[in-house]
């Protein structure tokens, strides 16, 4: 953990780009100072189709929903919804004034109990580099 | 919100426009009177692969999550189900008579206090068209 | 119910058969004992973009969501996490060892009063077929 999954407009394409909004959400997350590094998966998915608002442009939107490990503190979870929005917000607004957007995040989290996660050959590479 | 994340078999495509589809659940939540229109979000992502059931053949199926604010009481969170499953519903049984769907709907609250949403240009192009 | 959510990154496909991947997974599920055969859903969606762990190369991960009925005792919900958990880990063992990644799956269940799923056209096909 933590997981971040993004769900935008096709129409975004033209104005933002997506792998270089991710990596400045994986730098928010690694900036929160909260979750290990080497922990972060953020992923955006492009909806095949999309019908927003009042249905009359092909408006943009950005949906996140971040997962992280339950038991952490409500206000810790608030600070890291801000951070990371915020993140997010600062693209947007950087790239897409032309484009009328709706983004949203929602935080959930991952009850341990029922998760499991431990194949994770990724920390050993980067072990292996010496790179954490 | 309300947000609508519809996922669905690529085979569909064949039987079902799936913009027209999303364009008829947005109207739909618009028609429960619950949701302003300009928070509706409704989107589709094909699935790339999918084993359904038996396996046996290339099923359809329809999975729609609808996530709206906490809060509302349980019997209209209940109507609501019912008026967007309905209205999807009846859009399967006009035009997927020659393939095998499963339609499911779930309804998930999302807790304000973790959610962050402040940006929606989306809200002031409706009004500068005067169309709010 | 259930619904077998499968979120992955494109790298994967050099390596997994990812319809093969869903199709051990249903099997899985099926194995499991606790669930209908003919409710069973498992789809994979691939990422359009992704930035994992540190970022520095095109890591590999698959992150599961697995939402079943509500109502099922804690301890069957572990056995089968751990079910499902270990024939994905198999499948990933087997082809991905040239891959660094990161496999992940979360329980989650569904609460029968706020979800509609009364179309299944599905089921029927399989009774006339007398495959049931």
């Amino acid at each position: 953990m933590p997981h971040l999954f993004i769900d935008y407009a096709a129409g975004l394409e033209a104005y933002l780009d997506m792998g270089a909004f991710c990596a400045a959400l994986r730098d928010a997350l690694a900036g929160t100072g909260v979750f290990s590094p080497d922990g972060i998966r953020v992923r955006a998915h492009r909806a095949d189709h999309a019908v927003i608002a009042d249905g009359a442009e092909p408006y943009g939107y950005i949906d996140m929903i971040l997962r992280i490990g339950a038991g952490r503190e409500a206000a810790l979870r608030e600070r890291v919804a801000e951070e990371i929005y915020a993140a997010a917000e600062r693209e947007v607004a950087a790239h897409c004034a032309a484009l009328p957007v709706m983004l949203s995040l929602e935080v959930q989290e991952i009850a341990a109990r029922f998760s499991v996660k431990r194949l994770n050959t990724v920390r050993s590479r980067i072990d292996a580099r010496g790179g954490r």
